[in-house]
């Protein structure tokens, strides 16, 4: 028998997958508070005869030692979004506020099948596997807390780690890419001050909203002007708020951005070129008090290896249909799994898995309107076709094991 | 005896007019909620034995008819501020949040004490004498709400109409001009609109926070640019609003306005300005959507007749030692008494009594730091000196009405 | 006989004076090169058996030494203006690109036609009058050339200073005023510098464009944030210019700009905020040097000393009809005629001579379009009526002569 | 014999080529005025026994029918660039303020030496080899203007078209790319109107320099906000001029853009964002007269056709050692060259020659200079190494022939 034919197998617990899926569809937790969520994981590994591991609050680690081989790592993240689901899903989200509008379910799901047919499965290859259930990926804490837990003390060294994650292309498609696919995001809290006064006299008052003005018109030009045409990079403004009446000129004013590049020499020049232009424009101002930047959420480049991204595609393309394997685009997205198999110093290749209607999809991409038409990531109507989008994932965390394990 | 020669009898009534001003100090209310402020100023005139009509929820009139004569109105305003008092007085505000912040504690007490005066001495002039107290001036809507209570109708309609109030200049000094005094101050709440996006997708959003900026600062030329360099005017962006997180493109951004004049028709030429340059920046953005402007807390110029304000003067000039009575500037502060004379079309005399201890005014004015070291109206720290800022206030009142009605 | 009876016998001279004004008008000169004008005028008043000192190349006085009493100095500028007439006068420009745009051709004429009527009638008055006529008043560089040839050392001391100028108002009126009557007027060159590029590698520059557009909306604010709303204040940059090839991005950029003020304080505050603003821009462009800032053409204040004017005005008021003599309106324009008397530290007046045809005007105040129906001052159709705007200017400078010197 | 063994002859012709481009390099001539280089370049073909038709006033063209076969067109730009040399050559240009600053003498010079190999081998191919010299290449007219005098009438229709440019990569290189290498390019020039004023007067003015400033700061968000993040685009500015005086207020501001692009519907998106905000600023203030946009310097896309390229890289690579073909990067620079294959509808292939002193290059590449440090075309210092620059050029030429056309 070759190392995949007990994939065939997979009919028998896809039931079990779909319940386990609606189920965490229906209760999403937010970031770092995954405790539901978590207790479900728990009992579902145990009820296989698995042991967990908690590492942080909510994260947690099965181990299955199969003796000889190489250590491979398969992470799933398990937060929801504070989004208002508006799908009208007989399993849509029951916690009023809270969405599972990024797919991270679909992950658990996937992961959790992935480890019951290699569990059941022992004979068909040989070294240790481990799935990591990972926190908080939405704000870049959650990756960030295991280690912070002790992650790489308390399980064994990886040789290479994997991660997918489901997005708005045909279901039925895994989509691979070598190097970056993922942006390196950053969000920054600026607070620039003025001086406060009443409304009708300016002219005591250093005025904070004309500043933050200049400022947000000043940003436009680090894509515009300072960063090479070909070069991706995004600087959002994403908030701009100063003042709640009419008639006080406000003391301060605070803006949140958000940055995305795709190689850390144009993030470091960008956040040099942001800095650099607050402070020339609250100088211009007659600003008071410097201003003040906190940088929070900030996630890596996802930088798929080389080696390791062309083994796993071989493996999809050996194993998948013709026309399932496609090359993926980068995204503007951002994630924080690469943290993980930083930690270790290891390699990683990460993949997307379509979950969008393929009838739907192809009607929008003739239409042009992709962009528009099908909802996204974070969107209230994101809502990934479970079937083949669940099989197909649950597959390529098997396959991609079995690229290193198989025997 | 001269007509005003019983103003030296004011001493007998001061102390009440010291505790009836502290008791209104300490229980300062928000406009049109001023329930416990009415009802006090109702008991006070009830019993010196007046008839009192309530006019809209809040407001009355005390109306003493004396004879045959001209008819002269006297207006105080009633209303507090959401303004937590910082003080450190042994009669500071003891509701939290709310402070008599503008001084109209002081304008009740000192025609509550004119009324007293006038009604006490009956012989000593002849006419009709009205006494009003508004509610809500703050926000523009408590004149209004007594001429739609049926203001005009309810009492006789007066010959002339007189207010007053505290201003941070110096005690002891009462502060006159013909024409402009107050400016007309209008606010407007703008909304633009724009599409909403992931913050790493600016190309699927049109960014409303850009636009906002855009806005601010084509706005700034409305003054700097359109306006007669002498001529008064301020269009201040209070507060400019948009998203609330660094990675989400919002969908509009929200602005409020205020703008001041001296002139209607600069007024008028300003407002049109605003809507062409929100308009306009709307288009270059290619705004999805019109924008939208909802006017609020328009308050008219405050335009002293010049016979009705040189009378007042003179009859000032008569009665104080030389020094009391000074020009007034022109403050860029706004009021809405005089939609009160404008509902029976009669001229107005408007007036300020300084307030500030005079020496500390003094040492402020040689640092020239009047503006930064003397607690304004609207501050946390304002706080009258009641002595004689009282008696002052109290003998311009009824000075003002006996050169109408004086024998 | 009373002092100014000898005005009666200015009309035997008219006809000299007018043909003067049409040979001026006809060969204009640009300041400091008002050579055939400078010799023409130095005939005329040889001609009178007067003698004449020139200071500086084509400046030049005659002292009319005239016995005890107090010295008179009445000066008039003479140079034209880089404009191409358009006015289809018979006696239009023969100088093209030049035009006696100003009126300082009635200036010259009014002047000669005072002294010679002074002159001649030196027993209607006693003391020494100073015909003083000053080169190059546009460019406010002909005080400053007199005064750095000796002025105050080649001339008596003047007890007192005057000065008049035509003015688009009706033909037939003198417009005085007290304290400030033209403003303070500055010019600035600024440079700022990028670093050039193709333009089709923005990323090599440091885009001097974008850098100049911001400083021109950046400095909108210190009109419509940092000055007083009642405060005249105008800040113009009556040039921006920067590159010639689209495809090319320049290495720098250039600002002309103008500001008038009516207070020192407010100047300096206004050149300070300039220069902040400016060098906080650079820093936010990451400019690679410092701004440059070159003041040139700086007219000071002109501020009429209340004791001066009051004097001259009654003058006025006493010997022309009712309804001459009006209160002038400050201007926006500006004058270099104060340096003279603030050489000297003494009084100064100054006087506005209405030159338009008052039907003309009246109709075009009627439909409020004096500002653009009625040629101004620098236009290529200003043309001011002869008469009686040559008698008026004439007779005005005589009676404030005498207003010191009369008899 | 193979095709390419007499390309060993070379050095036989290599002083001849080098004589000729320093000749060129000494007599730059600027667009549509190359008469004496076209006289020379008619003169060496003549001499060798060639007919040359001149096409447009001085492009030029020599047919080379040599048997059946296909048909191959390779082209050459001759102008030069209004720059003034610095290079220090002994052959440095000749001509005050003109340069062969981009490489096109060299162009020239190698086509003629692959015409003479091909014309004195001609046992080594068979088909039609097509010279064509084309003028004005740096403001996209040459190409045009050689349409437009009958080109696709004049000469056989070729199967195929080749031209190659000098760049600064290292010598001994040809570099090749598949689809777009050079991007769209068009310039437009914007004319927005205000209205003229006086400087102190801007209420009575449309100011025209604010405009443009909004305008310039606006089009910044073309590329920062509306523009696919890793989508190539660049909107610059290179040129923004308004007024010449400080004091007054001009009615007009010009401005030069130059865009680049890789796609068609990119750049038809810039141009209707470029309208739409310019329209949008215009209306915002007011401006009395619609905007003028005038398009010139239109460049179209060079986007090599994937066959076309495929055959001539692996013609180059099977001729040239290891390491001197390489990937060529897109570069932002333009080119009106692909109008000539687009006019008979037929495939080409552009490729780079590496000018730059390979071990200066490695140096500042290594330095990460070499933006900076290398000197680029249309620089004063742009100085292509000639040797081997002139050598591998030539034979990049006949090799790309003989690719079509070897026996």
């Amino acid at each position: 028998m070759t190392s995949t034919d007990f994939l065939d197998g997979i009919g028998s617990q896809l039931d079990w997958q779909r319940d386990l899926y609606k189920d965490f569809h229906r209760e999403p937790e937010l970031g770092l508070a995954e405790h539901t969520t978590s207790a479900r994981i728990t009992s579902e590994l145990t009820a296989m005869g698995l042991e967990v591991e908690h590492i942080s609050a909510t994260g947690l680690v099965a181990v299955l030692d199969n003796g000889d081989g190489p250590t491979v790592l398969a992470r799933a993240d398990i937060d929801a979004l504070p989004v208002t689901e508006d799908t009208g899903l007989d399993y849509a989200s029951t916690v009023n506020g809270v969405m599972h509008a990024c797919g991270h379910d679909m992950h658990i799901t996937a992961l959790l099948g992935a480890v019951r047919l290699l569990h059941e499965n022992r004979d068909a290859w040989s070294g240790t596997y481990i799935a990591l259930f990972q926190p908080s990926e939405e704000d870049a804490a959650g990756a960030r807390a295991m280690r912070d837990d002790g992650l790489t003390a308390k399980i064994p060294t990886p040789d290479i780690a994997y991660a997918q994650h489901v997005m708005p292309m045909p279901t039925g498609t895994v989509n691979t890419k070598a190097g970056p696919v993922l942006s390196a995001g950053d969000s920054v809290k600026i607070t620039v001050f003025g001086r406060g006064a009443h409304g009708s006299m300016p002219h005591l008052s250093v005025d904070p909203v004309v500043l933050a003005a200049t400022i947000v018109l000043r940003l436009q030009t680090i894509v515009s002007r300072e960063t090479d045409p070909g070069e991706f990079a995004v600087v959002t403004v994403g908030a701009s708020n100063s003042g709640s009446k009419s008639n006080i000129i406000p003391d301060r004013a605070e803006l949140l951005l958000n940055l995305r590049t795709y190689d850390m020499d144009v993030r470091d020049r960008i956040i040099a070129s942001i800095e650099r232009i607050v402070e020339g424009e609250c100088r211009a101002a007659g600003s008071p008090k410097e201003p003040t930047f906190e940088y929070y959420d900030q996630f890596p480049l996802t930088d798929n290896d080389e080696d390791a991204n062309d083994t796993v595609t071989k493996a999809f393309e050996d194993y998948f249909d013709e026309g399932v394997v496609l090359p993926a685009t980068p995204a503007t997205a951002s994630e924080d799994f690469s943290e993980i198999p930083d930690a270790f110093g290891i390699p990683y290749a990460y993949w997307m898995i379509g979950s969008t209607d393929a009838q739907k999809y192809e009607q929008a991409a003739e239409a042009g309107t992709v962009n528009t038409d099908i909802p996204a990531n974070h969107s209230p109507q994101f809502a990934p076709v479970i079937d083949p989008t669940l099989e197909i994932a649950t597959k390529a965390q098997v396959i991609a094991a079995l690229s290193q394990l198989g025997t």
